[in-house]
């Protein structure tokens, strides 16, 4: 295969691929030195290939355990990397592009203007620089609520680096942790009855997660929701209603062993973490087979577009539930807080949620197929390499490199985003709406 | 609720409705009697209902099992009830009503092609007509086949008689068995190695299962596949692509232990029973979990429209397919064969893909947390209740009522066609297509 970059082909879609490869590139290369192990051991190209698509795609399924194994060196690759995946590469290098005062013309705008999923090119350098002022404060004041926690617990600098990283991690949604000093691979475990962490946590994850263009609606128009734009209403909705309905199940089905506060903790912080977080304060092994099913639910759905969150996104499910709506009702359009969705946009939401299928499911079945292990354990692993969430329940760091490249491939599409990925390499431009229509026939579904 | 009843509720999709439970429950009362059963007792009404909807639904999901509970006028009753429902109430309903002399209005014309999906009114009495006929001899032929090999077995009469309960439950793709009198709950498994009846009962569910319309185009066009109408093009090439694949995967994976010959018939029979027929010559429950997983997902898929199976169709997938691929193209209508699917019917589809999903996953949920059993399981009963299948691992003779009737209520909505159900008992007539539109707003998904 060829790979013609003309001039003209330089679509916005095919420039935020190239930029998410080359951070990974790099990244890779740098995590190889000897200088980034604690071990000052030279890391295999498949295993720093790994950690550094898991952290540019902020999705946290890691091979060795992050604290334990990579260097103060390795980490700070690591979270420079999450903080560039997180902000999209497209954001940063355009952050970088302002101040040296160049020129940006159109279609530098809409290639930002396609990462963060804004509506109209106009406004975007303002809302970039709003963007990276907020996450950057955002950032800092978790780091600082965090630090009151962690300094008493490690001491005032390793206390400070811990505060920065897991506050930068949690709002990129990415789910790297430093905590396999204490036991590799465990995670936030640790912190289940800790209401400081887990909260702090908790809420990085949610407006990380939200979109920066929810952020602009929730500045702009404070408390009149109904002014809100309608993409924010499904955001918000779609993501109250994914918080609540799974923290009830596992506060009544689950947890039931805990002591009432930490019981409500548990339920909130692991209802919030498998739509693309990926940090975790329960063991997830020990949890039943159903916990594990609504979790391979959650990681599926994912965060919301434009944000720091990966997966098949809150309003994918909003439109989804909107036209099956407006089927029961035999009405002609999908619709949602009296506007009328695009059926344009039905069928993209139709051909994500059937991508996603396929993929998960054939991921999982490929893997349980090479490595000779039980099928629902490498659905988890799937599902959260394309949801970009980074939960595990311990299979990953085992597989072998084949299955590492499967997984490789479903963090890229996950937080690439599928169509952007498919719009960028499979179809020419100019093959965009033919007009000539062919004849329509009926058929009959379901 | 009220259940109103005007003259002008008579919707097609009404009467269907009505027309199926009627039937259920006459077949439960019947059901219930003592000389249904071998031992003269009486039937609980909850495991009549359950048996009578199972063979009105086609399915075959059984809570006694057929041959060693029920007495050959239980016996009797089932297959009447699978004749019934397989052959689609209205359809004998009219059968019924031609010899009478009565005239057939427009209201009884437009319920029966609701019932077997003709793409028109006009000639659908004819329609009906050869759909019986040619059903009729289908099951004779099929039953003189097996007849050569259950006569030898069970002797004349016995043989005369398990020869046309297999070939009708075989072409209804009822899934009903009298094989039990071995080893209760055994379906065919005795004639995994027997190229006979496999290779005749295989063939009666495809049959059976590519709907009445394709048999029609078939007749009048033959050879000339280009001649085909769109909805019957699509239904073969998916029909076939679903019995390659997975009988690829079966012969591979799961087989390998056993003789060619028999490998081949395995492989072969496995595959094509998941779609809505419900026999099975292998042992599921020795099956890896990769193996059960492809046939939870078969199952969801099911039959054709317009045949005697159930499930979320063929033509649910073809169409969702086709419009993956248009979206990819940036085409704005999905295409297939040279036609264009109204934008309509992708909205419908991606409907009744989400309904299946939430309906399988709910109630494999609920049912796995009342009985405290594990979800998988669960799951796979409640796929082949919702695609009218029959296949278990053993779960439903052990499970509770209210298990039961979710099932039940499954199995009622896989047959039915969701779509058909919602119509008919949620949303009123009158609020078709409602001409006002709504101001149009962008969202972004995936
Ligand atoms: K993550
Ligand atoms: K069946």
């Amino acid at each position: 295969m060829r790979w013609v970059w003309h001039k003209n082909n330089k679509s916005p879609f095919r420039i935020i691929i190239a930029g998410f490869l080359l951070v990974i590139l790099l990244g890779s290369l740098l995590l190889m030195l000897p200088a980034a192990t604690r071990a000052g051991v030279s890391t295999s190209f498949m295993d720093a290939l790994f950690t550094a698509t898991s952290a540019v795609c902020v999705t946290g399924l890691v091979i060795h355990d992050t604290a334990a194994y990579w260097s103060f060196f390795g980490q700070l690759i690591i979270i420079i990397l999450i903080q560039i995946g997180g902000l999209g590469v497209v954001t940063v290098a355009c952050a970088f592009m302002i101040p040296s005062g160049r020129k940006i013309d159109l279609m530098q705008r809409s290639i930002v203007q396609e990462a963060i999923a804004a509506p109209n090119v106009g406004g975007i350098v303002r809302l970039t620089g709003f963007i990276l002022r907020t996450s950057l404060l955002i950032e800092m004041l978790g780091a600082m609520l965090l630090f009151s926690v962690f300094s008493g617990e490690f001491g005032f600098a390793r206390g400070a680096w811990y505060a920065v990283f897991h506050s930068i991690s949690a709002f990129c949604n990415a789910g790297f942790d430093l905590m396999g000093i204490k036991q590799p691979f465990s995670s936030l475990t640790d912190y289940a009855d800790n209401p400081l962490v887990s909260v702090t946590i908790a809420c990085l994850i949610v407006v990380g997660g939200i979109g920066f263009l929810t952020w602009n609606d929730i500045r702009t128009n404070r408390w009149r929701f109904s002014k809100y734009r309608m993409q924010s209403k499904v955001i918000l909705t779609v993501t109250g209603g994914l918080i609540v309905l799974p923290a009830l199940y596992f506060f009544f089905f689950e947890f039931s062993e805990a002591p009432i506060q930490e019981r409500i903790l548990l339920s909130f912080f692991q209802a919030v973490t498998p739509r693309t977080a990926g940090f975790n304060t329960a063991d997830l092994t020990v949890m039943s087979q159903s916990g594990q099913l609504i979790i391979i639910i959650l990681m599926l759905i994912g965060g919301s577009p434009g944000s720091t969150a990966g997966g098949m996104k809150t309003t994918t499910v909003g439109v989804l539930f909107a036209n099956m709506i407006s089927t029961f009702r035999h009405k002609e359009d999908a619709q949602v807080f009296h506007r009328r969705i695009a059926g344009e946009t039905v069928s993209q939401a139709a051909t994500i949620l059937g991508m996603y299928l396929i993929l998960f499911l054939a991921g999982g079945l490929v893997i349980s197929r090479l490595e000779g292990v039980e099928v629902l354990g490498c659905l988890f692993e799937t599902a959260s390499a394309i949801g970009t969430v980074g939960l595990s329940l311990g299979l990953t760091p085992q597989l072998h490199d084949v299955s590492h490249l499967i997984l490789i491939a479903l963090m890229f599409f996950g937080r690439v985003g599928g169509l952007t990925l498919i719009f960028a390499t499979l179809f020419k431009p100019q093959n965009m709406r033919s007009s000539a229509r062919l004849p329509l026939e009926r058929i009959t579904v379901g």
